[in-house]
């Protein structure tokens, strides 16, 4: 009976090269992977909405794959988790009709953490930006709101891709602050290469004064990449959530 | 000049073999003696108020030294911070008077973190108790109450310690759920060794069942490690606060 099975992934990238498979190199695709060959005894390859970067985190992370199965999905679950190294974790696993396909997300969420905090906490290592500059919060969120729907965010994609269009759809932002610290949340149709760190990396500029409101209407309005700002590092950002069309 | 020097550190006890020097070992304790002879060329021995054990973290421990000195505490906080690992921060910086001795604590508060999500977060390696079994809340919180106060703990105390007495007043207990997610904050006059481990370890068997609230209160009248419940693990305990006599 071939089986079609949806898992949702929390890991800590820290230990990884990213999501995708690497010959030779640790990625979170290419344990999981492993792993099934190790069940199944064929190799079996994961559809996915989202790669990963070196060092990028996920708290909801989906992948599913069809195979030659009678494993119920807690069964599933227990098989995975009770193998897989203890920086990843399949949080669920659902058994879903054959038409799934993990690639077809309907939105994508990423979580940003930033602190501004005057002096580094140990537990910011690999988890929070920390930045010891005064933020003007006040025009870091006027600069977000510029990020908000439809826009072509070309001057903001890493170089070294090939995509068909430059085109992303932003539907939220959300700012949560807690004493210094900052997590912004961005709710897309999809994200091209480096794009929200590169948002990130230019709306703390905008915090320390380096550029002003303005200058990011113009840095969109280029579509040149090095018109745009720095790169937020990667250790900071979260895979938070992704949907799917509930019918399906 | 002889100055009095209050420090405010955080660190993960991940990396290390404790707070207190061992020769030869890493201990954070060390580390910062280790470095305040590089910067004055003499022995220090810091005073403090609390050990902590092996993978145990602080979000506030507090040592105090005197030295020959005329730095500003702004100055010995940027020459500490600019040299410790990325494990340790000294949070702030204070001089004080002569008569300051960061030994002569007040209240001490520690907080414990449990979790008991269906599945493990990567997120709880070396952070959090990650506990698989449904618990019992309210037979937990009825467990903590019987800790508070001025009570003979010596149940509750890890051997190999010589103490002049094993009564110590635990002024306050706080429980903040979030979530799947418990942290327990115990604020005292002092704890014995392993004291908030073996209490925590204890109130979690409550919590599965394995004793019932009058177990708890037979266990603190035995005045016998053995009839006390487990030891919970290091990784999940944090030395959030330390108090002083404002006065001083």
């Amino acid at each position: 009976m071939e089986t079609n099975y949806k898992l949702t992934i929390s890991y800590d990238g820290t230990g990884y090269v990213g999501w995708q498979t690497q010959p030779g190199k640790p990625t979170i695709q290419g344990v999981i992977e492993n792993l099934l060959f190790k069940v199944f005894g064929e190799h079996i390859t994961l559809r996915y909405p989202s790669r990963t970067d070196a060092g990028v985190h996920a708290y909801g992370q989906v992948a599913s794959f069809k195979c030659e199965s009678e494993y119920s999905a807690e069964r599933m679950q227990k098989i995975l988790n009770t193998q897989l190294p203890p920086d990843i974790s399949i949080l669920d696993v659902k058994v879903v009709g054959p038409e799934f396909d993990a690639r077809k997300a309907l939105r994508k969420k990423y979580t940003y953490r930033i602190s501004n905090a005057p002096i580094r906490s140990p537990f910011y290592i690999n988890r929070v930006w920390w930045l010891k500059y005064s933020l003007n919060k006040n025009n870091m969120l006027e600069a977000l709101k510029l990020f908000m729907g439809e826009k072509d965010f070309k001057a903001f994609m890493g170089s070294g891709t090939e995509v068909k269009t430059t085109i992303r759809n932003i539907y939220a932002i959300d700012i949560k602050q807690d004493g210094h610290e900052m997590n912004i949340s961005f709710t897309g149709n999809g994200f091209l290469k480096h794009m929200i760190r590169n948002i990130v990396g230019t709306v703390v500029e905008v915090g320390i004064g380096r550029y002003g409101v303005q200058d990011v209407v113009n840095m969109l309005e280029s579509k040149d990449r090095r018109k745009a700002g720095i790169t937020a590092p990667a250790y900071a950002l979260y895979l938070e959530e992704i949907f799917y069309d509930e019918r399906e």
